[in-house]
């Protein structure tokens, strides 16, 4: 997707030029695994246009592969966001109708081809979200990454505006997550999806956080219906301002709960892409650290908070960055 | 429309931020006029969102009208510009498809309403072209127009890349046309829509330039199609380069063809919109000049020269501006 | 005026453009309430020249009603702003000497015209501050206002580097101030210009805070010299820094003291025009819940509050957002 | 003086920042001459605010003495110019009313020290027109200079807007101008300040040229009016479009006139400064050339010529850049 | 190489920002057969650090191969460039001394590797003038090159501030091109590399160009000396101005002398790279084209001139806009 | 140096412009004292190029003498900078090796002209870094100055990826340093250079901060090292985050140690150069407060608080602004 928006903090009605950057939720994965080393390519329709070929190319420019992305359709997704301040959020709005990935179809990817020498295929619950093609096409992707053995990891990062198009969303996302190892959700996600509620726990919620006790008994519960499920992730962000929040992660490994460190992000630069800079960390660090869960973990909340203060959709943060931080210099000294 | 182009002559591919502009045939007309002191409203369909108040807000700037704009529909349409230079012509990728406009349909405007105080009613070409409920809600606005005694012209402003919906584009530029006054278009237009070709002339161009005997036997054939056309008028661009232009226009009274005078443009600094803003000069000059046509088109002729030294969709040149041009002095001295 | 600033937080010798927004307490209060849909009309002078026009334009873009602004003069007012960060305070160099607007004089405008179908009269202290004449043309307007039975605000907004023209400072604001219904002032303005002190205090400040006890007292007295005061309300700014701000208002009903919720505006974007932002809301809550005072504070210091994410000098924030944060989200989430 | 403009041929009405620079009459002669390495002082009056201080720093980064500067005043002059292209000219708001320099006065300059070590005082007809009391301080300056034997040279540098304070011009400039060892002024000067008319010549202009023979007629008067003067000198602009101009100047040593090469400015980047380039050019070539004043007005044609490719006020060619050019290379080849 | 220049034409004093581009001859080359869908790999030595990596990105963005690509070394070479107008030429600081590229080695870079599947190598004259090592490390490549019989180019491209580390340019620059099959170069370069001057030719050269006769005669006499050499050919740039070139290119094919359309560039972008282009354009013709050597240098010649509309050092037409141009439509129409 | 950074936050990959100023360890230090009218030169030795000619420029606009800057060598130093936010630290890109003053010697600077009307003599540890013949250079004035009897102060200013030529480092700071008589180091430039390491306390830190007794001991050995030292200073900053410092300073006077006001610098604008305007500010107090070193220490580190506020490598605050500070005024409240 092309994201516009004012500099700065800006709004919409100040400006009379937009900052470009392109991003998404799979994009943003793509980019954050990239710069980690890691071969990836990222599969979408866009456009035959300039403004398509302007996504292609920066994807080539963070190392993404692009050789299995389709052209066709109107027009690539657009989103206008407006950064906020303090107590003022940010604003976006969505202009995805309509997009080349909106009508995408079963068939129109090789996914046999795509997953040759593929070891981890990830889906975001945007797909299916914006139309019954593409929830078809992702169904599809799904079911031949599964038959070929692949790794399956999905963030299902509902948006409620999303899912308009009448689809039976459990079934579909029932269908969906029974092929999958790996889920980025919530006890929202849980609820609103499979009608899975936290059991045994008098107040679900602490403040705004869930009961740790309670996540364990949806997370529980997922597995139970999911038998595939391997692992559950879930961030957990402070909404202090738009300016401030505070960043964790507890991660479910089939047994018990994980936490991260916490941060306070005191002067945030860019909140957008946060999760998605998160799924990055989490599937580097379940390639790369496979025996211990609490270092991918540390390593997805430190990259993830990293992500907050750098513009744009994508995740800049390189390796040595992150395990910097995730080994406890969070001072921001100069290097020089 | 949303127009959105990389600085100067930057391609798509070199910047990473979008000079934001409002523009599209109509509205370009609406502030011509509204920068001659002329009252006018501007009539179109947006979407209920930012983006959409984004454009109420230039209109409103630009003190045109706004009161009968109508809220719904998905998006506003965008068109992206890359500005050439030489000879690498300007490239536009239109991203309208989806519009709110293009969705408009018979019954959302209050015509009757709108034209309760009006003289002139103009619409473009470019409204039927892009669907049919668009063409059904124009051909609903020309009968309500024409019913109440307004002055209704048109500009054919052909676009190669509309008219994909499938209309009989014909039939319905032939019903529309049969109740205006006032027409821009040429002898392609009216080949295009018509079936017109010119009689009696052997070689029909001279160079790229029609012969002027050859857009007379047009003008006749069309006069005589449609009895209520009262002057039909064309500008007569010479493209020696994409950064300069030689700019003229004829207007045919009824009986003969009445000449502008012509200008090198020769540092060009947007071209886009230089139909738009002729149009409004032409209709300054027929509301103010009834009786001088020669003066309306070297007025209109003018303003549009003007245009072309103007970045952006719309015409900012003023009334002095235009009247020491049409003058005679075209040095471009400093005013101080 | 026009306001001058270099981008973010620069100081004037770093800079080579300066970004330019229009503003001033007047049209600043102007903004806020046509944002909230109040119809309103802003009466000022301006030269007639296309700097004037400017400040036209941006009103027009704005909603704002011009339509009784009086041309003439030498020059639109000017202010240059340099944004503070931390224990550097931001720096305002005026040029607002000469300006159209002080070489106002009573009988330029039309205020019987003016004020035929308005309900409300705005002024503020720094007409009659910037010359004799303006603030003989103030005094017109206040008395006819006054005499059609228009409930009359002001904001003291005291500037000490006015009110040089040497004008009977106490004489003019005593003469203006008795004909007034709502006032924005503070202990300082009644003590400077009417010699009021707070009674019965011991001691009147706690920290740099005046005692609510203190506030009373002088708002009493001013109740007893002015009988026509209905409401005297101040803000009440903590300047931790120049990008930390606490912040909160108390409201004189002629009874007693109602408090609004206190903020904290921890990552300040343009502190400008935060008090005239707390007038528009102040006005609208008065119009709107004219029952509930409490409602009305809250508002106004919420709209304020959110002024202060935003740059230049108006409030672009919406009644949504602003009863969004009243109504406890301070969260900043981003909504899409 | 502070110069705002919208960047590139931006409109007021289309921007929201001006860049900015420094300049006006006087200073863009001091940049000059500091660019050839003389030794150069700018005497002026400015505020004493962050504002005039700009101006000082402006001065000094070029390497212009500063130190008689004197503070004081309200304000420095604004202009804000809008750049034009082919057929619209540029314009310029002036904003210089009520500037320090306007309400400068005889005594506030110390000129004995002034002109202590100087060789050379430059004015222009642009410092008597803006108020009596600088006309005044200019005929002090001017009486010191010359009791001084120090060589003065003024640049009439008419301007339609200026002399609107009622004081006496013919009176004003004859006096000055008897002081003056060099100008630069052209026919129009000459007759609307001294009444001086081209004698023996039938038609005086050829298209929008002087003829030689008519211009000779006219500085010979000027030379039997005031016998001091050594040369007279004009620039001859052949104004095609505001984005070309031809450009050659001619140059009355006493006896006869000299004429310099043509050039052709054809796609012009700042026409601002033009005539002040000039002069900078011919003080620095009457300096170091006092035998050869045809190589002088060559230098100065030149080294003005380079000035229209350069954004700004000032002139920032090189001695070898219009040496170049001067000797015949105007290929604009890359040098490297 | 990192370009850094001012914005527009502006001086480098008169900027506080630089824009930043990437280029050099040879990355140059490789972006253009990239845009052409050639598969290209560029073999460069980068430092390995950020500003290494920029390049790299940048490299990718366009779909270069960077495989072959080693780090090492203190910097990556940067210019400077300042745009011209008009008679003031653009103007070049170089700052590579000590590059990266300037201490690379024989036996840094695997060439065996780099030619497995190559079929074309092109190198510039650039590289031998750097460093000794560097001249070493380019006879290394070109000697590998022919033993696989792969074909190679070269562009002379002397630059005059080059050569100054002491070897010997005769002898290097012999036997480099005695390997060569395609030569871009010029009589000059002939004459100084390799002592070759026309013959019986009596005044070589018409105004600033090359009589046909002359240029082939050095050909002819390149030939002998070098029997590998299968073509040569040149451009011929005619500098109007720094604005306006004229444009055009011979080709020797070993019998005859073929010549290109000529084009009036006379808006001109930025001319660094023109040469370049025309090298990428004719390895690309010589490729697809191999029977026709008039189209490829109207295909080069084509894609030169386009060149030099766009900012930048690389070119961005694409092979249809070059195409449109060397089937003569050089109009410059706006594509919609 | 020329210091090249993106805008705001960005990192290098995410800009294609570069942020242009001018800085480095001395030449901050006399911007800071020219700021506060102490006459200063700047001695350095720069390139004969446009890009040498801009750091003299900049020098020259803030009123730093350059007379004694001599030119030779290839370049100006540069330095790329990437600002950091939270917990991701600023990053510095050197390229400074090969740079004119890294390739100085002694003898290219006629010191005892520098310091013939000077009283004060300051350099910093990064020039004896750079090269052998710098080190050679910077003794050679360091001696002249003590034999002619001027105050000497040094920075340490360690940077890791220096002293990479070879010296010894000790041998070289041991004999530069017997010459000074003010030093700013601290505890580990004091272990590093000199093998001076705190005696008689246990745990040498608290946190990441040195004991008073810890440096009161490192200052006395030094002292009994350096008898000619009078003051030993050293800030101490307290890195919460890249956005988020505390700040305060401690003096030895020979006898005991003296502490600043400490300081949160909560919103850091940029924190490069913020050790040189505490030299600046120190030099200055010495100066003017000798008799009172408690003021000095709090002048400086005032005024290099205020630095974090301010943009670029130089601190822009006034005298008036410190003192304002200093004396306890940190609201930030706006000027006007």
């Amino acid at each position: 997707m092309l994201r516009l928006s004012p500099k700065d903090s800006l709004r919409f009605s100040e400006t009379n030029s937009f900052d470009v950057v392109y991003g998404g939720g799979e994009p943003n994965v793509a980019v954050s695994l990239a710069n980690y080393n890691i071969p990836v390519e990222f599969v979408t329709r866009i456009p035959k246009n300039d403004i398509g070929k302007l996504a292609l190319m920066e994807m080539c420019k963070h190392n993404v592969g692009t050789k299995h992305i389709v052209e066709g359709g109107d027009r690539l997704g657009i989103y206008f966001l407006e950064t906020g301040a303090v107590n003022r959020g940010s604003k976006v709005v969505y202009d995805r109708a309509h997009s080349s990935m909106s009508t995408i179809k079963p068939g129109m990817v090789n996914w046999t081809e795509v997953f040759k020498d593929a070891e981890w295929f990830h889906w975001t619950g945007i797909t299916p979200a914006i139309s019954q093609s593409a929830a078809d096409a992702c169904l599809e992707a799904v079911k031949i990454a599964s038959s070929m053995g692949i790794t399956i990891s999905t963030d299902f990062n509902y948006r409620a505006n999303l899912w308009n198009y009448g689809g039976n969303r459990e079934a579909i996302m029932t269908e969906l997550t029974s092929y999958c190892d790996i889920i980025i959700g919530n006890e929202k996600d849980a609820a609103m999806h499979f009608g899975i509620e936290p059991q045994g726990v008098e107040n679900v919620h602490e403040g705004d956080r869930i009961k740790e006790k309670a996540f364990l008994s949806v997370c529980r519960q997922m597995q139970a219906k999911f038998p595939k499920i391997k692992k559950i992730i879930t961030t957990l962000r402070g909404s202090i301002s738009a300016s401030h929040n505070s960043w964790e992660g507890v991660l479910y490994d089939g047994k018990s709960l994980l936490k991260s460190s916490s941060y306070q992000m005191t002067h945030i630069v860019d909140r957008v892409g946060g999760g998605d800079s998160f799924m990055g960390g989490l599937i580097y660090g379940l390639l790369n650290f496979p025996e211990d869960d609490q270092k991918t973990l540390d390593f997805a909340i430190a990259a993830s908070c990293l992500k907050h203060t750098i513009k744009g959709d994508v995740n800049l943060a390189t390796i040595a960055e992150i395990e910097k931080l995730m080994n406890g210099d969070s001072s921001g000294r100069v290097a020089r």
